[in-house]
């Protein structure tokens, strides 16, 4: 007998749960839609060349092999652990068929080898954004990435959350103003991005002791990091250092100018964290980060910024890019565990049409049939047993009408579950076109 | 720089084909919802030990590690290579937490190291929607799905199809009738579902030389692998053979009680396939398949059938099911390959609203705000240049309105690419009920 377990890390869910999570994957999939992005899918693998070397840790990738093959061909497989890498293959490999600037949207599975822990998943879904343009990519690009991932999540339906933007450009060009080089400042930026899980003084340790920067630097390095300000405060907050570097300075007015293009709503809600600095190598420009201000514990659930080189790496240079992602599986995982939106009945049937015995099943197949002509999920129950068994079945199933014909089939009557009340019913469509508009 | 190139066997569509694909994929998630299926999604891998032993060849089956690890849990991991076998291991895991019957409807990726050739992949959506009951399921849920396959083929709009139906009680049946072993006849099954692709010659001498069986029994096996008849005249097309076997009668009933529940449309399409074997091993009673007569070569798009005992691999007695499935990315290539359905624009974009200059582009933002919340799918165009390179663009991309503002953003006309018509349009929302309706 094989065994049946849960495997650390690859959520399964069960009926309500999925229901919900493919209301979530539809909202989302309809507003990047709405705003012009088209779904595009790559295949779940790549070449493990196109994987490695792409600043996620070699460990956390998962190969593929077939299970008693040599094929050596096999052997260079492996699982996408993102969908930005496999875009930028993409674009290298199809700039030609394409139309710039080119927008996509995808919603796809990943897979990373991460220490299985609460809300950290080895299998989960990405949903991305992306705009590539030829050679120049406008600002226009950055702000119009940051309003669509804010009003994906408004329209999901969450808490209040606030989107926290930065700029690779104002942090790189900072350090650079301290006389720091530049490889030293691409460290002190992924330093910076654990302030959240070591704290200051954590932070402080690591650029005094492996950078060996000293206090004065690590100071000024912490001012910026604290800095938190509305969106629309950031150029007066930033101006007492114009001209710490040329870069610096143009890190101010491209925030500027994306912060210029974001509807209302969205400036609102947005602040500028100095802090934030986003781990992945790739970012080049504006970076964004989506938080729940009453629940810190979440993390980042979504983000993304302006990456220029990636598709460089598979020979396609002057593909400028910006992106936006949605964690969609650690969102969910946290939705489910505080309860944030409220669960759907484990089936999309709206009505269950009885069955008084099998020589009149025909009239209730027939009914269904009808009922599914103007659209209603529908379903007769597969035995005919007394019909109190098959009005228990509708409840345990969150099934709210529940359809009773006569023997010929001639007449029929509705039970709406959720009010415990029964009527009849002369025409079904007169009853669809009153029941669900 | 890291290689770009296909990889045989797992398909990457361009933007039309993608967007076709999906409107496929939802096509058919609609229909299985509009039939009460319930979206489950179980993870893309299960354990080796849940996947090996099922009537796939091991070597077929990809096994997934972490690049460079050491991790003895991770060896013991592979992609699934069906929805089938991770279902029946669902419901022996959870069934508890479940209402019977419990109806899915999942469409998802599955993997096959087969060997790639043309309509073959090794990367694939499969989408199936299955039944299963405690104890005992009624001929009813086979009928059922029968016709979700059926429908769901007609919703795709596709050139005719025939639903060829057999009974693996049938075939077992007569065979025992001839004095063959249960060994044996399982044996056969499998030889004579490989009649369309080795022809009678070619049964005929595995039989003979590999099952040792005489002349006249195999002659007898032919017999009723040639025999096609619609499923209305299925009882007395076998009437001639009735007392074979126990098992065979039982078989006949089965056959004429679920073509009694077949919707007429349906049994008009279905046909009695005396060859009709399927290979795979769980297979226990009604069987059917998705055929196109004006386009044999495209050989089983789609097909299913009664299973009873795959749950008892996973430890969990008494769970009959019934599913079917449609290969829609062996479908989808053949689509693509006959042209059988128009392909779609390469983007979602319905109104491109242009930019006079970077000075009045909030006015085009605010336009296209109000369109995306009347549900139109609008893009502003990223750059400022002359209107002839924007129009351009939304050729290029198949948008079919363009949106014109003046500077001050108080009137707009609109272009309508596919007429070559332009007009002033006093109220954006007047124009979007007369224009998409």
């Amino acid at each position: 007998m094989a065994k049946v377990k849960n495997i650390s890390g690859f959520p399964e869910w069960l009926p309500s749960e999925r229901r919900l999570e493919e209301s979530l994957l539809s909202a989302i999939s309809s507003q990047y839609q709405l705003h012009g992005f088209t779904p595009i899918e790559t295949p779940s693998v790549e070449l493990l060349t196109t994987l490695f070397g792409n600043g996620v840790e070699e460990k956390e990738i998962y190969a593929v092999n077939r299970a008693h093959a040599g094929e050596d061909d096999d052997a260079s497989l492996g699982l996408h652990f993102d969908l930005t890498v496999p875009f930028a293959r993409f674009i290298a490999q199809h700039h030609h068929a394409l139309t710039f600037p080119f927008k996509r949207g995808s919603l796809q599975k990943v897979w990373r080898g991460d220490r299985p822990q609460r809300g950290r998943f080895r299998e989960f879904y990405q949903c991305d954004i992306d705009i590539v343009a030829r050679d120049t990519l406008p600002l226009s690009a950055d702000a119009e990435v940051v309003e669509v991932i804010d009003k994906t999540f408004c329209a999901i339906g969450l808490p209040p959350h606030t989107v926290r933007i930065n700029n690779r450009k104002i942090l790189q060009g900072f350090y650079e103003g301290l006389g720091v080089s530049d490889d030293v400042c691409r460290r002190i930026i992924v330093e910076v991005d654990k302030l959240d899980k070591v704290g200051e003084s954590g932070v402080r340790r690591c650029l005094s002791e492996v950078l060996a920067l000293t206090d004065d630097v690590i100071n000024e390095i912490l001012v910026l990091a604290r800095l938190e300000v509305p969106i629309s405060e950031c150029e007066s907050a930033l101006e007492k250092w114009r001209g710490k570097s040329a870069l610096f300075d143009e890190g101010i007015s491209e925030l500027r100018d994306v912060c210029a293009l974001l509807p209302d709503e969205t400036k609102q809600r947005s602040i500028l964290d100095g802090s934030l600095a986003r781990g992945l190598f790739y970012y080049t420009g504006i970076i964004f980060e989506i938080r729940f201000p009453d629940y810190p514990e979440f993390g980042s659930l979504g983000g993304g910024g302006r990456y220029e080189g990636l598709t460089e790496r598979f020979g396609a240079r002057g593909f400028p890019c910006v992106g936006g992602s949605i964690g969609l599986t650690r969102l969910f995982s946290m939705i489910l565990e505080h309860s944030l939106l409220p669960l759907p009945s484990s089936s999309p049937t709206k009505v269950l049409v009885t069955v008084m015995n099998e020589e009149t099943r025909r009239h209730s197949m027939r009914a269904a049939r009808e009922l599914r002509s103007y659209g209603v999920a529908t379903e007769v129950f597969f035995k005919s047993p007394k019909l109190g068994k098959q009005i228990e079945y509708a409840v345990a199933k969150g099934i709210r009408y529940v359809l009773f014909l006569n023997e010929e089939g001639s007449t029929c009557d509705i039970k709406d579950l959720s009010k415990e009340e029964q009527k009849s019913i002369p025409d079904l469509k007169v009853w669809v076109s009153e029941t669900f508009v």
